[in-house]
């Protein structure tokens, strides 16, 4: 799926771990989806309390997991010991996310000793089918992680 | 505190109406602090469930209170029946989020037909103490109000 | 090379047009490349003229051919009578443009009616070698052409 | 004009000298403003080799003044012996750029060891009149300067 070498075995215990840390993501209803060295889906399904005012996802909500996708993306190739923060990301959103189910897929595009570049791709579903809503540029900074 | 006259004399109980809408703000626990036309402020409390990995706020919270924090600001001087649907923004994490309240502050730089352009800064409160922990650009589209 | 399908069967005479009506592309010595319906390329050669402070391409000459890149590759899309105006950008530099060429290739993400989406990278390129240097995500007006 | 102290007392000879080393700055025909700590201004008059498409000053112009005024707004603070590399930015395009000039003004926004970020505002001149034509968000790495 992606041309990286994790340089920890245990990466994907460790982004499960990292994921699970999240407080915002269990307050939305969020879940991991695939996961592999430099890329991670996080999965969300709908509900009223995600919304803007037309019903739809709130682009807040969009932006959300967009950005974990691609900080726990860019994670799952650090080093042990080491977390990554968000410096900034910007995002458009393309088309109403207005499916019953969010998918946001992150990619590393660059993996940097300090900061690394990821996008990431935000899917709206509905039924069978799923378009491109938003779609994420983001800079990440690494740094020691806490314990 | 802003040059702008809202088109609309009943600007400041549409915009309290509006934000009553976002499902969201309600899940995080947010609520509108001044409002002014042109710009309006959204406070947002401390709790584990908004945190990311270390424990602060998550960057995609402050988004969320950022964007609406634009959204409203652009929308209090948008006539009757008219809606602001987000476009784009991208955001800057300049300290960390690790205060007791946010504070985002909207401002709008351009007004326009269809696009508009505001600005947002987000402080994080610890006590008596203020510092910019974000900073926003976002693009906004006037579309009409779904009823 | 793309799935869109241009509205205008002189798509390609209109996009050399446009193309040549932009001054800074010849202050720069920049041309075009490959061109196709939503994908435009520009390249550039290296000169001391073109440079920031180490000698590299400055990442405003970088901007400025992706810039065109994206609003070109929309722009092969529009219907006669189109002209397309760069609302915002946002580019990242991922590493240093260092090369003997410049190559933006833009794509476009999204067409709509009034805003359109495209992405653009920009690669540096070195003998042989070819590495990304910078990525760009930018939203573009639809506007009546002047003439 | 801004609270900042420069790190080295020879701070502004520093950021001339810099400046003269912008080989594209020489090709668009730019030059200095007024600069102070953490605040440097570009000026550049419209000539045809500048333009877009309607003859307005192309938006990758307007960056490429914009970035420079915000990189070395950062780097008149910096210590002797290190230099500002833009990781990224992002530029909204307010109003058109018709005027006879522009004139860029970086901010520094926060001020870090490794990443530095700038706001930067371009105005539009025309006659006695100016407009903001756009607004720059950017970030900025720390290096060693080469020599």
């Amino acid at each position: 799926m992606t041309d990286f070498q994790p340089a920890d075995p245990q990466w994907e215990a460790r982004v499960r771990a990292s994921f699970d840390r999240l407080g915002i993501m269990k307050t939305l209803g969020a879940r991991l989806g695939k996961i592999a060295p430099g890329s991670v889906e996080i999965l969300l399904e709908y509900n009223e309390g995600l919304s803007q005012q037309h019903g739809y996802f709130h682009a807040g909500v969009t932006s959300t997991i967009a950005d974990s996708a691609g900080g726990l993306s860019a994670y799952s190739l650090f080093p042990v010991g080491r977390a990554a923060l968000s410096v900034e990301f910007k995002i458009n959103m393309l088309n109403p996310a207005d499916g019953d189910c969010l998918r946001a897929v992150g990619k590393v595009l660059k993996l940097g000793r300090t900061l690394s570049i990821c996008e990431i791709e935000v899917y709206s579903q509905r039924q069978e089918r799923e378009s491109l809503c938003a779609k994420m540029q983001q800079t990440l900074f690494q740094v020691a992680a806490r314990t």
